[in-house]
């Protein structure tokens, strides 16, 4: 492959228009939209409307004016779209630790006779900390773990629920999320996946899978910017049977009739908690715009191309012998990132950072690297290896100034 | 009084230059800045900075190079200042809703040998709602309400933690928090505070009070916009013992990282949970910002002076034959806002707003109007009480729009 050849393919590519729509600063490949999604070009001028327009000059009539009460299922719907799910399942609110602890406790509570959260070990931190919190309120309730391959038959007669993530945040492996919660389910476990690095990137099918619940992130793929909010879904089967610990007004049937005692709303509106969060909500709203017109099948073979590009230039170029792939090699079994141990990854990181290619570092050792294919093109994976080879070969990893740690890695 | 007399006042305001820090629209008295704050002007450059300098430009990178992972911490510091409160004591995260959560199940657990959390009939929802959420998690705990006035004499040795509004979101009513502190600690009970209609609108003196906990709203007084982040409090000689249930990365000692097991960060960084929501922060960051030189001992001040010629001139017009007043007459009694009771107190907030003077209504029969030092003059208290004698005097209420209820009343 020559990058004539990337060119090409970017020339007959179905999304290429879409990198219009986004706004990334010149002379930079950006390969980390899995951890924070790039800016939609779109986004700075509808943030200052709902600043300037709505809070500053309507106030407090935009709750109902502008439609900010209705923000949480309103972009809850749009999620839906990109997830397989039924609009109604899905509903935009706090952080998905926040989420996971919702889901888990309500679903700790439907199982009552169960005293068991399974997951995988190295699953995503905050995934395994809010386990460990929800069951350090719940007597009697622990967290297990077990390896990933062997989890559904870990799923026994004790297991509330199985909590895994469905594109593994480090390797990018991505699990059978149709086995999987049929296994569950076959144990009468609940099932809940974190979708934070699947959504936006690979096709999902929520309602397919018959899965119980899930949890997902706004600030990846979905474009919302830093911290933005995230989403949950909860399967339409059992509104009515799961109830948020978090009981805030926002979660109640009548919240401005300001009564003492609580009744959750129907549907997933009792999963809401406090205020929603316009402003942050606004700029999700137009990240999740940055999908309109297009399929998630679209997107999930575009990141199919785009990685499979990078893999085999990283071997065409003997890169492999630095550097060795954490990945799944079959586009089937990962998502839309790609990570690689190097003895140095840090400094490798920054190497590549100083030189216009935004990946990111994961603790110990892995060189992490993300696809996104609304704003990613042939060419630039192309010239992401040749850059990444010039790296290797000239040694400029070895720089002192690249083993400087800062607090966020 | 006359509407000279009310100019004059504003004219030997040590706060009168304050107004120019906010940006109100033409022909509004905004008597609702106690629900949401007004937009200071400097936020919509601040904001715009964030999404296109911060987030579009730098990306990534931002977490560290503009200070994005400290946000909480920061923001926290500049709040404790105004609660009068140690600034490694405060942080900012969530909704005050969440962050009752973390507080309430963490003091439960903090006094495991006591069933009881304690608070108000009529206390705002979302406490009452969310301390029924801890207490249907934590088997044996029960959420036990007392009369107000009545309220020292109910803690017991069954109390695990007193949880009061310092000041009725509908009454304005400010309860004496040194007595009712000493009277929880005397029990052995925790003390949590709900500051939402305090923070940047009375003097506190947290620490002076000894209070062990709090929390507070960032979208009132504070002016940090619709549904802003809110902050919690904790007092540091009870950092070691707490532990938040909302255990997530945010708030793990080493996030970055990425081991199984949650170890609690030192500090008030524990009671952070999910990645910071960093536009919404910085909309915070510049109305907190807008409290930089100026003492709460001013802003008490000029909050009882408005609120008090807005009752006088109720008065003298003779308004009260209509409305009755729900708020205590004692500036020492009261925070930042009053309400009074009409029999269709719905419509005469509607009429009120058509004309340009923007309170709000509280079911079932309030009118609520909200006084901001740092934005409202006296000249504008005097004609918002000149609008409400006409729109009773002509009986404009009794006009059929202003019977329709949105959403968000």
């Amino acid at each position: 492959m020559t990058l004539e050849d990337a060119r090409v393919l970017d020339a007959a590519d179905p999304l290429r228009d879409r990198r219009a729509l986004f706004a990334l600063p010149d002379g930079v490949i950006y390969l980390d939209g899995n951890s924070l999604g790039a800016m939609p070009a779109a986004t700075p001028a509808r943030v200052a409307e709902t600043v300037v327009a709505e809070w500053g000059r309507d106030l407090i009539t935009s709750w109902n004016a502008h439609g900010w009460i209705d923000a949480p299922r309103r972009l809850g719907a749009a999620i839906a779209r990109l997830v397989g799910a039924r609009e109604d399942e899905v509903i935009v609110a706090d952080s998905t630790s926040a989420n996971l602890f919702k889901l888990l406790a309500a679903a700790c509570a439907a199982r009552p006779g169960r005293t068991t959260i399974l997951s995988e070990p190295g699953n995503f931190p905050t995934d395994l900390y809010v386990a460990d919190g929800v069951a350090r309120m719940l007597p009697g309730r622990r967290v297990r773990t077990a390896a990933v391959d062997d989890i559904a038959s870990a799923i026994d007669a004790d297991t509330a629920v199985v909590m895994l993530t469905h594109v593994h945040y480090k390797t990018g492996r991505r699990l059978d999320m149709a086995a999987i919660t049929a296994a569950a389910h076959a144990r009468g476990a609940l099932m809940l996946w974190d979708l934070s690095h699947s959504v936006g990137a690979v096709e999902l099918d929520l309602a397919g899978c018959d899965v119980d619940l899930a949890v997902g992130c706004g600030y990846k793929y979905l474009n919302g910017g830093p911290g933005a909010p995230a989403f949950l879904h909860v399967a339409r089967r059992l509104h009515g049977e799961l109830r948020s610990p978090l009981s805030g007004w926002m979660g109640h049937g009548e919240p401005f009739a300001f009564r003492d005692d609580y009744a959750p709303a129907e549907g997933m509106a009792r999963f809401l908690c406090g205020t929603p969060p316009i402003l942050a909500m606004a700029a999700l709203e137009r990240g999740i715009a940055t999908f309109d017109g297009v399929t998630m099948r679209q997107v999930a073979a575009k990141s199919r191309g785009l990685i499979d590009l990078f893999v085999a230039e990283v071997e065409r170029r003997g890169l492999d012998t630095e550097l060795t792939l954490l990945s799944p090699r079959d586009a089937g079994s990962r998502g839309s990132h790609v990570s690689y141990a190097h003895r140095d990854a840090h400094a490798v990181c920054q190497a590549l950072i100083a030189r216009g290619v935004i990946g990111d570092f994961r603790a110990p050792d892995a060189v992490r690297f993300g696809f996104t294919p609304l704003y990613l093109g042939y060419a630039n994976v192309w010239r992401a290896v040749e850059i990444l080879a010039d790296v290797l070969a000239t040694g400029a990893w070895r720089d002192e100034r690249y083993r400087v740690r800062s607090a966020v890695t």
